[in-house]
């Protein structure tokens, strides 16, 4: 990236945690000189954590924006399947080789597995030191670089291990993005479009009219679809940071989505695809129920198709749907609880509906 | 362990903190029949992590204990070379297999490695799950147990990799030492004068009058210190959770025992040994300040070595104690913080004393 005049003032957000508050900063030029970053270091030392594709891109600009810092990078494999707790070790590893002490911060500067990682790194080493979130995807900006969960995957299951830990601070610059790939562009969108569903109905009926501008990367489209995205789920974390009730509601399409990428190996479907494919999914066992007319259903489909995301999943036996399904974390006693859609932009956390609902939708649709 | 009768009264301490206050219960008989295990569990799934050495000994009592769980157990190799990353992924591996879910619960059954490796797989078990401390060890009993701190070494240092997780409650049974090997014994004992020491002369003058009854391990001696020992760390931690201050005075001679341990490959000296000679070093430092009179310092070695634990380090090279020390959690932008005692029972944290008084200790005495 090219160095850049100062940024002019950036949109402001707060995540209102009491003592864990925090910041997300949202304009172009955030990143390279004039950035703000080295503004939330909490001591000299600071360790970029990224990945190979992403530090050729963003790696210089984030160097020169913290020159006063004592600096290293980390440069991790790219791709969920490296999203593991040997990879971490090389995150440790550098630490610890640096003499790095707990008054250092780590920049996870990438996507959601670089900060889920670089994160769960800073919630673990010396028991816990501070982070920057800098996201380049539209899903880490709208999503996991926000809220303080953090982790990695085990065989048996996805974001089994990990913790909440809260960033000093998010950086999200939408000029970033201007090198994402249409795909990973595409799978950022189906997150978007959770924020509408589960409960923000004008944000859902503003994407049905603006998908084409947002595919298109218009630059204020892009600021509004990542302010809007933030501010709900903001909102929803703030009320509940370690997910005791209403945060479930964020994991719409997700308890089907995880079963996705288990089942397929975290490797053919990026996490975006198989949410989207997750909020059909469960827009499909909410009209079974009832709960959603023909036409919210259709709306759905459509506005998933629009952004070029699949509208349904792989095709796996209903048994085997049940047990990945069933050692997901939203699993209590052996029940499943799922996200349904009372309405469009109204998502309730339940046990209460038929099993046949869930069954059609396990058998294709 | 043969069944007991339901046990007498315990004694009771109360770790507060706030919403994450627990109690630490103390007295013979607590595992077993009637045992209160059962009563500290989140939910009805609990997994007892347990090493080679203590499952045979204690295993079938504490699953006497919880008749009513949805049980299993995972046994670990026995031995601090085995506190790392890897073996924490076999408890990952069960509780996933056995699709444990949040509401699980995790019991320590062991010393301080199994403690801190079971705490730390309940930290970061999706996110964070409850347990349980039933130590089997003195060490335990009195240290590690108690605080909620949890982690895993790291080849480049050890625990560098961890978190602040408190246990929902410590169950500590004096009857449960009765099998303990002698040197592992008097290795607790170390970490038991370090509490008089640091803060509480009039305990560390009862050390001195009854280290014959405690090698002897009389049950009265024995409940004594276990419950002297934990109000004092009780208290700290109640004051300092999260060691911002005041609680890094628990590391009296520790800056010394790691670097011991880790030049040593945690091998050869048991942790307690390491801390032994590490309070001789704080000891011979302070004096070395002219903070300890000659009288203060032999009362430290005479203790030390009334309990059969050494006083003093291997032989390191001074640039090689440096080293170790320097990557040590407590280093801080590059200087070196010390537990230093300005009187037996009056320990502080600094980083102004001189050089040479550290270079005297380090270069032998």
């Amino acid at each position: 990236m090219a160095p850049t005049d100062s940024p002019a003032t950036p949109r402001h957000l707060a995540v209102d945690l009491g003592e864990r508050s925090y910041p997300i900063l949202i304009g172009s030029g955030l990143l390279g000189e004039g950035s703000p970053l080295a503004d939330y270091l909490a001591g000299r030392q600071a360790l970029v954590v990224t990945n190979e594709t992403v530090a050729p891109l963003f790696g210089d600009a984030t160097t020169r924006a913290l020159t006063d810092a004592s600096l290293d990078t980390v440069v991790l494999p790219d791709g969920e399947r490296y999203k593991e707790l040997t990879t971490l070790d090389q995150v440790y590893d550098r630490l610890l080789a640096d003499a790095f002490d707990r008054s250092c911060t780590l920049i996870a500067l990438g996507g959601g597995v670089v900060g889920d990682m670089a994160g769960f790194a800073a919630a673990t080493y010396q028991r816990g030191v501070a982070y920057i979130q800098v996201p380049t995807t539209l899903l880490a900006m709208v999503d996991s670089s926000v809220g303080g969960k953090t982790g990695v995957n085990h065989a048996r299951g996805k974001n089994m291990i990990g913790a909440f830990h809260q960033p000093r601070c998010v950086i999200a610059d939408p000029d970033l993005l201007a090198t994402l790939p249409d795909r990973e562009l595409r799978a950022g969108i189906a997150e978007v479009i959770k924020y509408g569903l589960l409960g923000d109905y004008a944000f859902f009926a503003w994407l049905e009219q603006n998908m084409a501008a947002l595919l298109a990367r218009d630059p204020a489209t892009l600021a509004e679809v990542i302010e809007r995205s933030c501010r709900n789920k903001a909102a929803i974390v703030a009320a509940d940071e370690r997910e005791a009730g209403q945060r479930a509601l964020l994991n719409l399409g997700h308890t089907f989505a995880h079963a996705i990428e288990t089942a397929t190996g975290y490797s053919s479907w990026l996490h975006g695809e198989a949410v989207a494919a997750g909020l059909c999914m469960a827009g499909h066992t909410s009209w079974q129920c009832g709960w959603l007319s023909d036409n919210d259903r259709a709306r759905i489909d459509s506005l998933i198709a629009a952004a070029g995301l699949p509208t349904a999943p792989p095709a796996l036996e209903p048994q085997r749907w049940r047990e990945l399904m069933g050692i997901d974390k939203k699993a209590k006693d052996g029940r499943i609880r799922l996200i349904l859609l009372r309405a469009l932009g109204d998502a309730v956390v339940t046990e209460d509906f038929p099993d046949e609902a869930l069954a059609a939708t396990l058998n294709g649709f």
